[in-house]
């Protein structure tokens, strides 16, 4: 059974003050928290409906992951999930390093992505066109924000991520790779022949790519419009431009 | 000033019954309300604060539209958006009319979208590409809902919709045009030749595309997958299917 303090622990961490406090996250509902306990993230604790926990013990026996049974109300009180019948595991985050692109990979870089959502499926887009490095402006969501997780499906222990300053990086650490920038006014990507490797830029939601961002941009790219509607949604056209790399390269 | 009656009857609108028995359905936010009251959907009501009135009073002139005035915090209670600091507008439905898809057009067929961000996501999309004609399953999220119309951020008033039994539509309709379906396991996007005009369909969130639908499917199409995530969102499928549609057009 859980503790009051387990109970204002795990609340505590809906808070991002509390997660780089303790060093820790949560991971919510069955798909999830089962992806998580499969990956190389360590897990402290899940909380479990006892269904769950009979279905997954050999997950969580292999970890030695100290388990808690407890209520679906439980773990809807204690979780921010509307609704959640199965798990929440309490993971540590991973220290912060620094990246770069691997070789045949264009990493994604995000110049101040602000909602959780759009980075939870910006992560799940990376995850499926193979896609393993996404650097993230200090001002980009916070990646360990349950919302960033659950937009994710599971995506977010398949991907690594570095927070840092963007443009410092951008100026030391990526030449000579291209730095395609996604603006409204670039080069048509049905036509593009993109390189194996390199970087994207992605930028705010309102406000796109920064300036001190794009002047390190190498080459500007567009998806062509065929109707009226102003913009896409920021994970729309991740995933759009990713298709095109993918597709250009045969 | 709102009435009270005023209140109630926008307040009801939340909810699918009474914008049914109503045929009116809101819209909020700045650039919705300035885009409805510059479309052929007809207005019957403007709640603004005096600076959106002030700025727009041309548009609520043009089409003799009745205005009250109102504070944020009445637009925010009367409403279902956060944060409104402008106008909800009470718009008049249309009549649900047959559509078919138009020549050089890929129509949109939606078997069971649920979600209502889902439903909103496409209407954007579908106008980004150029696409007018969308047709719904009567189980698809109802396009009246605010959610949806907020997500397809004015969208809606360039996209055409019809709601219906589209298993009979499938069945009577379409023949000789082809029907594209996404599938897991059809045929790559990236290499397939479209035809110019036809339509697609994309199925339920969590089940994809019915039984029954699946029978008129002439063309199974499959985004390729380079790395690990299960699936995409319906709404980011959308859009990659849509772009290999154009980008195959030349």
């Amino acid at each position: 059974m859980l503790s009051k303090n387990q109970i204002k622990y795990i609340q505590s961490l809906h808070q991002k003050k509390f997660r780089q406090q303790h060093g820790s996250f949560l991971v919510e509902g069955a798909k999830s928290v089962e992806e998580v306990l499969l990956s190389d993230f360590e897990t402290e604790l899940v909380v479990a409906t006892d269904a769950f926990y009979k279905e997954n013990s050999r997950l969580t026996d292999n970890q030695r992951t100290r388990v808690e049974i407890a209520s679906v109300a439980d773990l809807e009180r204690i979780g921010t999930l509307n609704s959640n019948n199965a798990a929440i595991a309490v993971v540590r985050t991973k220290e912060n390093r620094p990246l770069v692109a691997e070789p045949g990979e264009i990493a994604l870089i995000l110049d101040d992505i602000r909602d959780p959502g759009n980075l939870g499926t910006i992560l799940r887009i990376a995850d499926w066109y193979g896609i393993r490095t996404v650097l993230c402006s200090e001002t980009t969501a916070d990646v360990y924000n349950p919302k960033v997780i659950s937009a994710s499906k599971g995506s977010f222990t398949r991907v690594r991520w570095w927070y840092g300053d963007i443009v410092q990086f951008l100026g030391e650490s990526v030449s000579p790779a291209p730095v395609y920038g996604a603006f409204l006014n670039g080069t048509d990507v049905h036509t593009l022949p993109f390189e194996p490797s390199g970087y994207l830029v992605m930028g705010n939601e309102s406000n796109g790519i920064s300036t001190a961002v794009e002047q390190h941009v190498t080459q500007r790219v567009t998806i062509p419009r065929y109707g009226d509607a102003e913009s896409l949604n920021v994970g729309i056209a991740t995933a759009v431009l990713l298709d095109n790399w993918r597709r250009s390269r045969g």
